[in-house]
């Protein structure tokens, strides 16, 4: 019989079971009148989330009665097709309140055919909805859910254990929610159920992971569990407290990586390693009492204990990730850069030495390879490439630049050796991004002045109050990165830089701007920050290492062009992409395809924590991404080579040129731009 | 085409593949000429060993050639069917010795039709010879094998990590091994994993559990890892360390439980930690230190250490193996007798603050009921009742009786509250089984004079030079509990008790070794130690709680007799089954079918430990067991009753009357044996 007719020709008839058809996911089917909305849910395989197993004390189970005609469904629904408000439902609604029209899917009894309405906050897979058009929600697939359970007291008829009787009365209370047929529990669990169970009065609620583990049990109620993502960087290192039902980022926590007072960047710390016997273990200790601090800190913000915390995801890049590991990172600071581990990592809290629940794990996604880390595996998670047809570009800009290429067939990655020119270290006036530092330049390519903006003002340079703004931050302290990118830009479209990154010393003439520096020449922007020859080299040089990573890939690929680049990273964020292709960092594509998307890693982190099935997808993905190493292809130098020039030596930039009036090239040299510098040295 | 003809064909054709049979397994194919016989029976299945995968180091492949013609098989096996000798055979064979005919299967290679033999000392799941014929041989299947490794080096071309290629060389070294794909290790591995391949310059050893997961990784070459099996019990605690790979025991070691001090029975030890909070903490250290001893002492024993044990299997009753696991006992004090966890526990070492391999596993057998333990579910695996066709009954004998009852169909399990008179406790001159006890009674019926030993010395009491014997080890000391059953056994067959155990008076006139005591009589068996008519008494409790509890089971289980009875236990192995009959302690069976098997539960520890499909089996047989409680059960007060006359009120024990000639039923009271006591003091 088919649904509909069926529907219709039982309406009219008194039919013994009713017809209910659930939205937004359609699914439908009879069920006896006098059956709980959340029971017809469950059987009918609708998405409707419970914690306390339909005790009205949860409140995760609310629906709304759809009243009206359903010709689609060839039924109508009214008000009394459910059943009126229960005592229990009032007081729920009194002690936590309870929008109008909503019921607890538990109390609610179907009596008639119906529609009902599942509300996204009532779905155990609810979405996180993330802003930007390109990227998935997230779907909320907690690997740990919690189950409220009344047990069964033991008795000398049933000499079952106390451990038995939980999972006896916790597959009874919960069927159809594909709980194991054999339940394990932890070693902490084993010595205080016996406890719990009796100070709860055989009422517990049991933190259930992958259906089949039993990793904590409280007595009582119990409604939330919590989950940490932490994003391990060099320099920075950040926590996000997520409520794992519901995906809610409750509170955000950073601190700095306390190794910097080893070094201040990856070599430097390796370095200390190799110098410091035992200098591995210091630096993991530090670096598991920062997670620590991130775990109390963000628990403290919402009035909670790091204990209620059961699971923790990292990220970082592969020396962070050995180090949190308490791996030796040594190998990864010589050729061949063996990493000891590339598969995901999963182990408990105490195994790390964080203190969070008991029965917490912690999960470090994979690394790709040697240089490129769990942080670029999640930006890849975050980003999915792996699901598009169009072939996108990760750049993960920082001290070596992370490289992702591809789409759904095949993806390829690379590290390539930028060095930190773009975090504006070994630039004459670089800095990091902090108050005071340029961050923003603009040049009038007909006086050759230039205009800035500072980080901590909003004001430009060449408008009223900018000085006193910059002086309240202490005036003007550096260039930062992304200042340092637009400056060069900006000189390079003004015509003050050639083809080859050389600075036109015959527009001395026209501004004192352009001024001697040595044997070459400067741009001043203000009275103590200028741009020297040798900046626009180091750019030159970092800005044609990510190129060539780059375009290696999209060689292996078999592309000439990509269709979408993704600038990832806290510095990803900064730089304008107009700028990054104007100076040819990312090959060329349509400006409105280049998004920052910031970081993306701890993003990633977050859904790897939010969603078993998430992990699974991303091990699989990094097992399949082909890893290139850059040292030792042949064709890498060659690339590095053409792409020295502005925008590069042979690449058109077709689709740039398009939006962006860019110099014809020109040469003071007449070569190509390598070597240039000492050539001009010759020159000079 | 058939086997057989085949061969025959092939073999006059100079075929391209030849055929080998191996025995004593029969399995048989066609390899190509120069397989190594060790790859030969890879590819045919046929269980031959290795730990070194084939490089002539562990010896553990050996075969030999049976040569002369095989009708059966329809070939002719010949000298020249292998190749000749290797360098690598003859340095083995220097090294480390090679019998004559014997050869390393990852050396001899097969050339033409052939029969190899595998001798059982080279096969993988070789069995461990159990001497009494109603049991069966152990099959080594460990959880936990050996495996060498040559791992490929690490370069920049292969981007992958240590721990991926050392899972890629694993399985491509040890193909037909049931390797898994997924491979997963411990922390421990991933911290040291670096540093023992670099070490062991990329050749290591790894232990494999499961066939899934690193639990441990040996720079180089290794051939032996242990395991060890403990039996806690309450008052003694023994450890077996085996050789996981042969399962020879390899040393032994015992102690008495520490936790003696907190009190000598297990009651009176729940009762010190509900009197002192915290206690079971205090208990659980010390019972742990003794494993930690036990374990130390026996690898010592064999010049090594305890980090080298990866594997521990312990079994004891209900309490002791709370306590062991670090679980609050106090449940187990009082109704309803409620076990935190009846599953089989698995837990590494170091959760139970076991010093073993950083990658050991404890695993504990489950527990039957909440007065059923461990130890009985490993008696079960030992004795395996579930495999036979006939009735078995299992008693194991101490302060309480656990009984288990059945068949292939079905079994039962229950416990006897027997007290400890069977332990020598309870008796007015009993103690313990230590030299000086009385352990073997005979009493004359003419004449009532009685004979017997003592534990030290093997002469008789009226046997020449026993005086001596008994002065060298401090003289008569008492009655154990084995004595004790003997001499009432003895004095009811020699007519000294009535039917309802009552010491006849009438006889003091006969023999002045019956003597008034108060308002009743005793016996003296020497200047020291005489059996009193409470001694008498208290026996009678205890046998008639032990026959109520196996007469109760064999109710539920619809059987009127048994075939079989084992008598578990270190008391079990001293009983003499005929007294045991004779007092009715146990149901009436044929003699010949009686048996004591001494530490029965040490031994299916040792099954446990050495075979991990043991392991399920016995998780599944205790899962079916019908757990019964003697205390709700109605008829076990009736049974008890009955129970109290000797042997029995109403069993006519035919069996036995037709192998012992027991005495005419008779009362001096002409009522049951109830109350017996009473009505003596009413008319003394």
């Amino acid at each position: 019989m088919s649904e509909a007719g069926s529907a219709s020709d039982t309406s009219t008839d008194v039919p013994e079971d009713v017809y209910v058809v659930f939205t937004p996911s359609g699914r439908r089917g009879f069920v006896p009148p006098g059956t709980t909305v959340l029971d017809a849910a469950r059987a009918l395989g609708v998405d409707l989330d419970s914690v306390c197993g339909g005790r009205s004390m949860c409140g995760r189970c609310q629906i709304q009665l759809s009243e009206g005609e359903f010709a689609k469904f060839q039924i109508t629904s009214r008000a009394e097709a459910i059943s009126p408000a229960t005592k229990s439902e009032l007081r729920y609604a009194d002690k936590r309140g309870l929008k109008p029209g909503r019921r607890l899917g538990c109390n609610a009894q179907v009596l008639a055919h119906c529609v009902i309405d599942i509300p996204p906050e009532s779905q155990v897979h609810r979405q996180v909805v993330r802003k930007r058009a390109e990227v998935r929600d997230i779907e909320i697939r907690p690997v740990t859910h919690l189950h409220y359970v009344e047990v069964r007291e033991p008795d000398l008829h049933d000499q079952s254990s106390d451990f038995r009787r939980l999972c006896e009365c916790l597959r009874e209370q919960w069927p159809n929610w594909g709980i194991a047929d054999d339940i394990s529990c932890d070693y902490a669990v084993l010595t205080t159920l016996q406890k719990a169970l009796r100070e709860g009065a055989w009422k517990v609620t049991v933190a259930l992971r992958e259906g089949n583990r039993v990793v904590g049990v409280w007595p009582g109620f119990r409604e939330r569990i919590y989950g940490l993502a932490v994003d391990i960087g060099s320099t920075t290192m950040s926590g996000h407290l997520c409520d794992l039902a519901t995906g809610k980022v409750l509170s955000s926590a950073g601190t700095m990586n306390p190794q910097i007072r080893f070094g201040e960047d990856l070599m430097s710390r390796v370095s200390y390693v190799m110098m410091n016997p035992g200098g591995e273990e210091e630096m993991t200790r530090v670096v598991r009492e920062a997670v620590n601090y991130l775990a109390t800190q963000t628990a403290a913000e919402i009035g909670a204990g790091s204990d209620e915390i059961v699971d923790l995801v990292f990220v970082g890049n592969p020396v962070m990730h050995h180090l949190m590991l308490g791996i030796d990172p040594t190998e990864l600071g010589g050729a061949p850069f063996a990493l000891t581990v590339d598969t995901a990592v999963e182990l408990t809290a105490a195994e790390l030495d964080l203190y969070l629940h008991p029965g917490a794990r912690v999960y470090a996604l994979p690394c790709i390879a040697g240089h490129v880390g769990a942080d670029t595996a999640a930006v890849v998670l975050s980003e999915t490439p792996y699901k598009n047809d169009e072939i996108t570009l990760i750049v993960d800009v920082g001290t070596n630049a992370e490289i992702v290429l591809g789409n759904r067939d095949h993806l390829l990655a690379c590290s390539s050796p930028t060095g930190p020119a773009f975090e504006g270290a070994q630039i004459s006036s670089g800095q990091r991004a902090a108050p005071g530092a340029i961050e923003r330049v603009r040049i009038d390519p007909a006086t050759l002045e230039p205009s800035f903006q500072i980080i901590g003002s909003d004001r430009w340079s060449d408008e009223e109050g900018f000085e006193e703004s910059a002086e309240e931050i202490g005036g003007i302290s550096g260039i930062c990165g992304s200042g340092i990118i637009e400056a060069i830009g900006e000189m390079f479209l003004a015509g003050m830089i050639t083809t080859d990154g050389v600075i036109d010393r015959s527009l001395a003439e026209k501004s004192d701007r352009i001024f001697a520096d040595g044997r070459t020449f400067s741009y001043r922007l203000s009275e103590t920050v200028s741009v020297t020859q040798t900046d626009v080299r180091s750019i030159q040089l970092a800005k044609a290492a990510l190129y060539a990573g780059a375009r290696l890939l999209m060689d292996r690929r078999g592309v000439d062009a990509v269709d979408r680049v993704v600038l990832a990273g806290a510095f990803g964020s900064h730089i304008d992409p107009k700028y990054a292709m104007v100076l040819g960092m990312i090959p060329d594509c349509d400006l409105a395809n280049v998004t920052s998307v910031g970081n993306a890693a701890g993003t990633g982190a977050r859904i790897a924590l939010l969603n078993g099935q998430a992990r699974r997808e991303i091990e699989w993905v990094v097992r399949t991404i082909e890893k290139v190493e850059t040292a030792v292809e042949p064709r890498f130098q060659e690339h590095f080579v053409g792409a020295m020039a502005l925008p590069h030596k042979t690449d058109p930039y077709a689709r740039l040129r398009a939006a962006v009036k860019l110099p014809e090239p020109r040469s003071l040299t007449g070569g190509d731009g390598e070597g240039g510098g000492r050539r001009r040295r010759r020159r000079g």
